[in-house]
């Protein structure tokens, strides 16, 4: 699992159909969409973008990964409740080229194959049973969280997560969701390594 | 200003007689009072101790300052509220060596001369009268504020905080007081870095 935050631990909780992701985003995310490796796999393949840390960080996101699990708001439900016809908001191709198993209440609902290997299927089930689901899909591959916010949590505080992969951008947000509250003990099994990339951008890598 | 605090943003809440910097303390200062220069200030002369990253954060944390400011609490007057001959859980040669301002409502109070340098000095008064009093007595030197957790957030909501050096301990809290909690918008005008000493502990450094 990867997860952006700030420094003071906040994760934006204020998503409009305008800013899908909500405020500080793209403050939270600019080592991360500055890489090369990210850059490529939205279709940009003119070499441009970064290649330190950050970029090392990106390729390692994509590699291995057989299939993918987030929240609705992730998806982009959020913003449009009511539209049947909306594909989320990661455009034509998004940027996973795996099964997405989409957590949501909305479900059962068809499946959305789109393009560069990427199939949306909607579930509403325990993170458990989605998990399992998950892994049979992905096979010999890892199933990552995508988050948002309350999904990711609700992985961490399942015990669910075997390697979590923490982005801190050398920003305060003063605002948002708290990414941490509540969930004293998550951290219980895990080794704990931080690392600085170029951009000031913290890792911090969690493993069991 | 220096503080320390967990990757999820806590600072020990719960100070009592026999850990009177609270739960987790130790865990967040584990990397700086292992460097050789916290040790030689305490009076170690044998030279043990990293000497790394950590290490040269500690060397620039005495060095040029002229007064400190701090809380009752971390004094120590919240363990000990009734002892009038309490001075302090610093011990009797505190790692301070300059006058140090305390701030208590159990001010006016006898000062206290102790080894080393270091002046106790009681005070009942504003973030910006203390302060104005501690650069009188630091002259060309700084004014360090000491911390804890309330009177340092009380001086970066005043915007009287030049430098802050934020150590991020690589551990999980899970409790506390929430170090970042209303103070949206502390961090105008502030550059912010970011660097990872050899022993995992983030330092943080926000200058105007």
């Amino acid at each position: 699992m990867d997860l952006f935050t700030s420094l003071d631990g906040y994760v934006p909780s204020d998503p409009t159909p305008e800013n899908p992701m909500g405020t500080g985003w793209s403050q939270l995310t600019a080592a991360w969409t500055a890489t090369r490796t990210f850059r490529r796999n939205l279709g940009d393949s003119s070499g441009s973008g970064t290649t330190g840390m950050d970029d090392r960080y990106a390729a390692a996101f994509v590699d291995g990964i057989g299939a993918e699990i987030m929240g609705a708001g992730m998806f982009g439900f959020h913003a449009f409740p009511d539209d049947d016809s909306w594909t989320g908001w990661w455009g034509e191709r998004p940027p996973f080229g795996t099964p997405v198993y989409v957590l949501t209440h909305r479900a059962p609902r068809p499946s959305i194959v789109m393009d560069g290997g990427t199939t949306f299927h909607f579930r509403d089930t325990t993170v458990e049973e989605v998990l399992a689901e998950a892994r049979q899909a992905a096979g010999d591959l890892d199933v990552r969280i995508g988050g948002g916010y309350g999904t990711a949590r609700d992985f961490l505080r399942a015990g669910l997560v075997d390697d979590l992969h923490l982005m801190v951008a050398p920003v305060f947000l003063g605002r948002g969701h708290r990414l941490w509250d509540e969930l004293a003990g998550f951290d219980a099994g895990y080794k704990i390594s931080t690392e600085v990339a170029e951009s000031g951008q913290i890792h911090i890598t969690l493993t069991r």
